[in-house]
């Protein structure tokens, strides 16, 4: 299908020319509208007139980056990776994301399922919200797409097949080693510092042995390829109500370290603990983030490990190679390896939403300068504490106990 | 150029069709042979009858492997990364590779320079040659060839677009990860033990600790992109005399962990050393083998840290991120890292050598058997406690103090 862009008027009748899509409305009018809140693409729902329930999501890249206009050209190609990255989850963990109803990598145009009673988690978090099952859900998403597309589930021959999808997503993974591990830690015109905090924050930057490893963990960040990752899955790539959870957005998908993800996540709910923290709201209710921290990584490893319990021969493990004892040993120390990844990649995840580029609403958003300034710096001090101690922290619980004692 | 086999009677013409072989060969008439002893593809030497020093060599794959009959599918495409990689040394190594004349990936096949005077390194090394500019020679290489393909060096997107060249050679990363990763180390049909060795080879076996090492490495080597690699790179895939040094056969390339073609190289250093050892050779020339090791290692890192140096910014480092101090430290743990990793491939390399499919001729060819049996098992004990103690032994000195004090 050749590319044209889309726009509110014209995508009701595109719509209307697939086949699958025409069954859905059937001869229903259609009502459509924008409502991308996104930086990068276009985002229309498509209803039905009479029957608003029945409604579908557009998504659709342009050649440049949304929200920055034309002149920032971006290719269209990322499109192409967030289509596959929800097939693959689509057949690796359906439950958690939203059904594909058609794409076309050619049309970078994805028509999904409208997601209209869910909110995204980022603002149910900053609302107080309990979603009791949502350590539950994203340890079994987690678990099973990192898993099913490892070398410790696939042959080696299907895992580069699959991999070969994923390779050329160049842009998008420069953005993340660009804005993630380097620019946000150094002067840098896409910066946003805040004055108030030039000097307690140039201080933090100062204690310069965390850039080692820093370097440490871009370097695995770019060079080693244990599964497909989101590789952005912040609270903002997750639409939540209190029964279901789905992960949207997999645009930066690529394969990448297995704590990547899993880091992405725990940075984000850290932020969501210290803007509760410098808010002074509920006291329980930031307890509860720290306490869904450790279920995750609790529920994740031990799901992680049953799938691989579960998998007599993969790429890595031949039957017979190794006897039970050594591989449990092995599997142990494996996913200490994760766990330690991925506290590192929280930290950076953390530091860098501080000044870099992209902020996040609940530390940004405060309107109150003061608390603003001490929420902006705690969740830079943590970040860039996880950084320099990411291979000193054991376990799950000691991270938690590490983050409570320091806000 | 569409694909059909070529053979001895048939590769002349095929030259002659070629303008630049055509201009190169004037209008003398040509002699062909084929000279190919390796396992999988054929090669002859193509002369002028008047002037025998003008010769070129053609290498073409089959779609099955040459050694075993058409029976033995194996996909010709292994020829395209051939061709790739020698493109690509041509400008990251190009003294160390011979000189392309044609190459064609729909025919498989790549005429290049004829080593009249040089011999296969092995063999040279089994009849005792000093080669005093060998380790001048191929630190050189491996450390233009590793640093101008990594992270180091291209910037990010560089990287992965070359990376898209390399990462389809699917079936040889599988016989390597299946051949010197797993099979060698079970009961397995590709496997020629030696009846003599089998009761001590069990026990050395069932020192099942080492196992747990191994798969740490073969994951590494699985998931870990650092840089372009020959792959296979043993003494048999060097063409040399006393003045040069030619690498040949990268017919496994692709993107792998920086140690894995030094401990390939270092891995067959050392059977040398053995069999000279267990034959009761000049135990001057064995410790020239040892002295050339640690010369290796010693010259590739101060040649790959000044490479390093020279670079202001790559996919990595950004100019301004980290301090010079930091900087400094940062590499010299990469560096420890990329040798420990090597020790541990060494070692991978030399057991795998002993009952594996593919054994070396100066252990195997021994024809007194109770020193056939000896070295054998030195091989195998050495390389086993090689991948016990890989991230043990520190420094190049370490290591080749630990093999004088085993053999």
């Amino acid at each position: 299908m050749e590319y044209r862009i889309l726009d509110v008027k014209s995508v009701g009748d595109f719509l209307l020319g697939i086949d699958k899509i025409r069954d859905y409305f059937k001869d229903d009018e259609l009502v459509s509208s924008e409502i991308g809140d996104g930086n990068l693409n276009f985002v229309y729902v498509v209803k039905s007139k009479k029957d608003p329930k029945k409604a579908l999501i557009v998504k659709q890249a342009v050649p440049y980056l949304r929200c920055a206009g034309e002149e920032y050209a971006l290719s269209k190609e990322r499109m192409t990776f967030e289509i596959r990255a929800l097939q693959k989850y689509a057949l690796t963990a359906p439950k958690y994301v939203p059904k594909i109803y058609f794409a076309d990598e050619e049309m970078s145009v994805v028509v999904m399922e409208y997601l209209g009673e869910h909110i995204i988690m980022r603002k149910g978090l900053m609302q107080g919200i309990y979603y009791d099952d949502f350590s539950e859900h994203i340890s079994d998403f987690l678990a099973n797409s990192l898993f099913y597309t490892s070398s410790l589930y696939l042959q080696s021959e299907q895992k580069r097949l699959l991999m070969d999808r994923f390779n050329q997503n160049r842009e998008l993974c420069r953005l993340t080693e660009d804005f993630v591990f380097t620019f946000a830690y150094m002067n840098h015109e896409s910066n946003l510092i805040d004055e108030d905090c030039k000097k307690e924050a140039d201080e933090l930057f100062e204690r310069g042995d965390f850039r080692k490893n820093l370097l440490e963990l871009k370097y695995i960040f770019m060079t080693k390829s244990d599964a497909l990752l989101h590789a952005d899955l912040h609270t903002g790539s997750i639409m939540i109500n209190e029964n279901e959870t789905y992960i949207i957005d997999p645009e930066f998908a690529f394969f990448g370290p297995f704590g990547f993800d899993i880091g992405a996540l725990v940075a984000n709910l850290f932020n969501s603990y210290i803007s509760h923290a410098i808010l002074e709201n509920d006291n329980e209710y930031r307890e509860w983030i720290l306490e869904t921290v450790l279920q995750i990584y609790e529920k994740f490893e031990s799901k992680f490990l049953k799938l691989w319990d579960d998998t007599d021969s993969s790429a890595l493990i031949t039957k017979g190679f190794i006897a039970d004892d050594a591989l449990k040993e092995y599997k142990k120390e494996f996913l200490t390896s994760i766990f330690k990844e991925s506290v590192g990649f929280a930290g950076a995840k953390m530091a860098r939403r501080v000044f870099g580029i992209a902020g996040v609403e609940e530390i940004r958003g405060i309107k109150d300068k003061a608390r603003k300034k001490r929420a902006s710096l705690k969740a830079l001090e943590i970040g860039i504490s996880l950084i320099k101690e990411y291979k000193n922290i054991k376990t799950p619980k000691e991270l938690t106990k590490f983050i409570r004692s320091r806000v």
